[in-house]
């Protein structure tokens, strides 16, 4: 038999989403006539826009005649998008300096957060927030990053507590960590970040030689002047940091798998031999070699996104999540719960004015209000105590939720 | 500034195919009045089918309404089109024992080759064919399993020698190699294998405890009888053995991104502690933390093709393309070349009875014909003397640029 990645024993089975969804079905078994409204989804329900149907439509067509069919794309993209891309979300908003060539198109952002630690050594240190979106920490345990998993902790990480106590921002650390996964605004605490405190992360990295991931798929989710939407508003991060987005939640792309993923190319790594290289050409290489391009029907898709309408329907839809957010947030305030979040980003994130921790949160919503909620343990051992709720479901179902909340709790 | 995975430095800056591209762009440049006719394409120039156009647009209409709207989906592909894979690309077919829970569906077969590094030992030693399809080597240099650069070869890997005094076909070593790369109907040379020949390396794997990744992209093309399109028609092959397949020849989906890999769940590997573990869990504990699924459109796409009508429409499309290669082939013969592959497979491997190199052979018949190959060197040293070409551009352009030759060449 073959060795396989000793990594893997380590990584608990059971992935914390697929763990609520077996919970949920369990008590939908145990509780027939019971309705369940998810709360915990962290995926979008609206249909996607006119535009990109229209879009995408279009693209199918041109599949289905000689003349206009399309087969392997660009690995990094179509010009199409790239520029699009470089125009509307950096240049158009003031960020000088992106530019179509630092921009590769992918199937989306778990992907990429994912295959980006094939570019830098096995040997780099890395931290994550705490909690946090699992999947940096998967990743990390899979490659090899993570160390040994002790009390609850990889022995390896640098974990960024990010607790009330610190509004939820993480402090630099002390020690010199390589590679920084930074999220916001964040998933699971709905928490956006200010330039002012983005800014010590940049100086951090600059000073300590650190990477910045920097996962901003929920910017189009921010409504309050300050708070980023992207890394490089940061004077010199694009020396320091990847910025990795996605068209899932700001225009509904989940099932259709298309984001980016920006390496700027001033960003610059080095061998072990001390010889400089840009990251951009490493990712540009793995890109080229162990992936081939995203769906030419998804990128006609997203491409609709930038036109006027586009635009104009990112905005509406996320008003309307962010309006589903607002309900559930007033609603776990008014049975006295703390709330955070839901402002600058879809998510809410809340606790008990007691002390209970997150699972029993989980079967109390479930249990006695019939929705479900996603148990912030399972984010990082700071994430015990709370649960992450979303602005995903329709409006009626978010209303109904918390309406059984606010009238049944006491 | 960060580290870097120091296995980049060693890989040569340019990809085979991207240095074709820049090779008949000057040539055109140099030569703007002479058109170029593309005999080295890897990729397919007829339009998807109409069964496929119709599924697609239907699921692009599924997106527009919140009714019938589709986020994420399993990372593993939707129930409708695993089930279609097992039962007609398996079980009609008379392969006993696979799964749909054995059926990966991905984002094309180059992604899932790349990927799968991930679950076996980064100690583990590889084989490739030589030649073969460049990625394979890539891969495993990125990885870090191919060693130093020298002379022309890694000095980890192990080659298996594909000359034409072997009939194109690798012999099992006789060291024990953990993972081997075997590529059938084979890309490049178009050669495929029979069941006899495949049965050595299928027992070879069982008595050295090795694992194939057997990439059978092209199983569409097979017409021959006793010759293989899955490694599963060979008796033990599911507890040795992962298939990586692609939609993007049999289908035409270069540009919409889906294939599928097959690792059945009585596969199993060995943790350094002895601990056993089947490959199919650490592949789906691997794609749901790196990767989100297919996009919804394609997988729709891909389930028309199990149609009476969309199996019909791939016999059609891949005949179209063999008898491309099978004028390719008789054009070589005519002018006194060996020319091999063209029957199971859509490409034809092809050397002078001179000593002629690879590269020399690509500069005659762009530069006097007007056609582009792809040099046998640049898929291993054993390609040295050999061109690819391939059946996939239009019968008219593959009869225009072959008569050219007949007619031409002296």
């Amino acid at each position: 038999m073959i060795e396989v990645n000793d990594n893997f024993r380590e990584l608990p089975v059971s992935y914390l989403f697929s763990e609520v969804g077996k919970r949920i079905a369990a008590f939908k078994k145990e509780n027939p006539g019971k309705d369940v409204i998810r709360m915990d989804i962290g995926d979008v329900t609206r249909p996607l826009f006119p535009s990109v149907i229209k879009a995408m439509h279009a693209a199918v067509d041109d599949l289905s005649s000689a003349s206009s069919f399309h087969g392997y794309g660009p690995e990094q993209g179509y010009a199409f998008l790239r520029d699009a891309i470089a125009r509307n979300d950096y240049a158009e908003r003031g960020i000088e300096g992106i530019e179509a060539s630092d921009i590769f198109v992918s199937d989306g952002a778990k992907s990429d957060l994912g295959n980006l630690g094939d570019i830098y050594s096995p040997e780099c240190s890395v931290a994550v927030m705490n909690p946090s979106y699992p999947v940096y920490v998967d990743d990390s345990v899979i490659d090899g990053r993570a160390g040994t998993f002790v009390n609850g902790r990889w022995d390896s990480l640098t974990y960024l507590e990010c607790g009330e106590s610190g509004s939820f921002m993480p402090a630099v650390p002390r020690e010199k960590v390589d590679v920084i996964f930074l999220c916001f605004p964040n998933n699971p605490t709905g928490e956006a970040i200010s330039r002012n405190e983005l800014k010590k992360w940049v100086d951090y990295a600059k000073n300590n030689g650190s990477l910045i991931i920097y996962d901003s798929a929920y910017e189009a989710f921010v409504r309050q002047p300050g708070i980023v939407r992207s890394i490089y508003e940061i004077e010199g991060a694009s020396e320091v940091a990847i910025e990795v987005r996605s068209f899932s939640k700001t225009a509904g792309f989940t099932g259709l798998r298309c984001g980016y993923t920006v390496v700027p190319k001033c960003l610059k790594g080095v061998y072990s031999n001390g010889e400089e290289v840009s990251l951009n050409s490493l990712w540009n290489r793995r890109q080229t070699t162990k992936f081939n391009g995203c769906s030419y029907v998804a990128q006609r898709g997203a491409s609709a996104i930038y036109t006027a309408e586009g635009m104009a329907d990112v905005k509406r839809a996320s008003d309307y999540y962010l309006g589903n957010a607002k309900i559930i947030k007033d609603a776990f305030e008014a049975i006295g719960f703390k709330a955070f979040g839901g402002v600058n980003s879809p998510y809410v994130w809340a606790c008990s004015p007691e002390d209970v921790d997150s699972w029993e949160l989980f079967n109390l919503f479930l249990g006695r209000f019939g929705f479900s909620t996603t148990p912030g343990s399972g984010f990082g051992s700071a994430g015990d105590g709370f649960v992450r709720m979303t602005g995903f479901n329709s409006r009626e179902n978010t209303e109904k939720a918390m309406s059984r909340l606010v009238e049944g709790y006491k």
